[in-house]
């Protein structure tokens, strides 16, 4: 057992505080490697058990940062240590077997800093340009696990990802959550005193409100399809700002004139993780469904009637054509709890004789930082 | 202590095992705490003994994970066990004083990524859009460090770096490699099965030489200002390709069709880190100098003889104009030890009536990763 000596943390000595802290770093060397050992046996052990042993456990792995955080007692962050752990778990698991996961790129993106976040610095990364290969690659079996953008809080949900879960068996077995911060952003030639147009996409002029209500009153504000796009259009104009992310302004080499300018600083973008196995309950997940539905009005309520009916709490719901065929609609569906928890399942039961078909595309952990 | 069992290593047990990791996990988190609260003492006893102490501490984090390297005794590599520290002490440092580190930025550059590697993921990074600017922040106090590129193998001397120290006070207190990988790139116009020309820095081209003549025999290579440029070129090109960075991949929307296409994987960019303090020896330093010299013709042989006689090794000679006076140059030299060595001492003061100026722009731990 490790004391902690109260007379050390007062004592003036620097010279012996370091000796201190050179102790504690080689017993915490000791046991990491210690951990990198154990996990070792984990693989022998699996191997010697199953065939094609998995070998990334999504909801082993939430289990242990929530227990990090829950029993931490500083002076670290809670997030801090759970950030540190994540890092030590993602070197233990590539000792045992390097995982491999594509995203969609390239390099340098926010859901290239999920892939970082979620799966430390230890995992293979493999952008690729589309959605649609993301899903391939994983599958072919040609990368382990994917990475790909469900909810956008400034550009709402990515439609394209839940079309191609329509189109695939693969499952979800993760979520991660990414902050996202705004920068406004304005060209070399801006006259940066006469600025007259503010560009950005509606839903991000909505969260930058009160900013530019005290910084840039009475100066127009200018919807467009997205941020990236009023980054690119402001490069030749002279009285014109944009609100975009700092990619943004790397990639149409504009400058940040106002940094972080987002009235919630809690604003965040959602990813999932998909996979090719299922997820066992880790006591805390989201299960994420796919219903699709014959006729769209009336439909939804009868959907929902179920989930009410056993306290099940919705989470998100989104719907989309169900094309090629009219009249018809997909319904995506997250909600609290786990397939394998009785009411989950009772819910998801009543449902099936109402709609034309009920795909669980995943339970798995909620996103534990 | 702790006693490695090498019973739970061979045991097949899988839930015991994962109990193991869990007692293990608990004392690496009671460790790193420990390790936070001892950071802390340090802090409030350098607060009690100096008005502006110096909380980030150059040659004592690199003797630190030289340390960790030396007694590392697997399962985990060494490099990844002192990025894994490196990571542990950003996080203690953040606790006992934020440091902010300005860069040439945008973010998602290699230079974003060096910082990543030198300072841990807790500092707080401030990209600006030029090299002087980065000095400034820092001569200012705006910044506590920063961070810029000065040798490219692939595209040389960053010449812009020498050329800021030379009318700068700030010392060189850090030096950071990192890998560098090249890519064969093309646009979504490009004929794959056609391509008549490949574009990129001279250096690049050399560097892929035997990766281009097994794939691409008899195309014609060209030779341009940058790998960027080569990039920006093919976008609108249907029988081209480009090596370039995945960063210039990223900016410019192009394909990567063949990935880390050089010849030696172990191609590095080197960056320096520039701060207002000077960093006492950590027992395996480099010495950055800056010779400014009479003239040209005979002055380097002259300003080399001394270190060879004093026997220290260089690493490295760059000549700059040093305008706007005609006929005088500069030097920059860096060569291995401390200006704190007997003999670095003596070279330096022999070199002195022979030149101009010298000055030492720092010593400075060996990269230690």
């Amino acid at each position: 057992m490790i004391h902690d000596d109260q007379n050390t943390t007062t004592s003036l000595d620097l010279a012996k505080i370091r000796e201190d802290i050179d102790s504690v770093d080689q017993q915490i060397q000791q046991l990491i490697n210690r951990r990198a050992k154990l996990a070792e046996a984990v693989a022998k052990a699996k191997f010697a058990s199953e065939e094609n042993p998995l070998f990334y456990r999504p909801e082993r792995e939430a289990q242990v940062l929530r227990n990090v955080m829950q029993r931490n007692e500083g002076p670290l962050s809670d997030v801090t240590m759970a950030r540190l752990f994540r890092e030590i778990m993602s070197a233990c698991l590539a000792l045992e077997a390097p995982q491999s996961i594509a995203f969609l790129g390239p390099v340098g993106t926010f859901t290239h800093s999920a892939v970082l976040k979620h799966f430390g610095q230890d995992a293979i990364v493999r952008p690729l340009p589309t959605i649609d290969e993301v899903f391939r690659e994983v599958e072919a079996g040609s990368a382990h696990y994917g990475l790909v953008p469900v909810e956008n809080s400034s550009e709402g949900v990515v439609n394209h990802t839940l079309d191609c879960f329509k189109a695939s068996h693969l499952n979800v077995i993760g979520e991660v959550e990414l902050r996202i911060h705004h920068q406004f952003l304005v060209s070399s030639n801006t006259r940066k005193d006469s600025i007259k147009q503010i560009y950005a996409h509606q839903q991000t002029l909505a969260q930058c409100r009160g900013w530019l209500d005290a910084h840039y009153p009475g100066v127009e504000r200018v919807a467009l399809s997205s941020n990236a796009e009023a980054a690119r259009r402001i490069r030749n104009e002279w009285h014109s700002a944009a609100i975009a992310s700092e990619v943004a302004a790397s990639i149409y080499e504009l400058e940040i004139l106002h940094g972080n300018i987002e009235d919630n600083p809690e604003n965040t973008t959602r990813f999932l993780v998909i996979g090719r196995e299922k997820v066992p309950p880790s006591g805390n997940d989201k299960t994420s469904l796919l219903i699709s539905a014959h006729d769209r009005a009336g439909a939804l309520l009868e959907i929902l009637a179920p989930f009410a009916k056993h306290n099940i709490s919705l989470t998100s719901i989104e719907t989309r054509p169900a094309l090629p065929e009219k009249w018809a609609y997909v319904f995506f569906i997250d909600l609290e709890g786990h397939v394998d928890q009785e009411n989950v399942k009772a819910a998801i039961e009543e449902i099936r004789p109402l709609v034309k078909e009920v795909r669980v595309l995943g339970s798995y952990p909620i996103a534990v930082l």
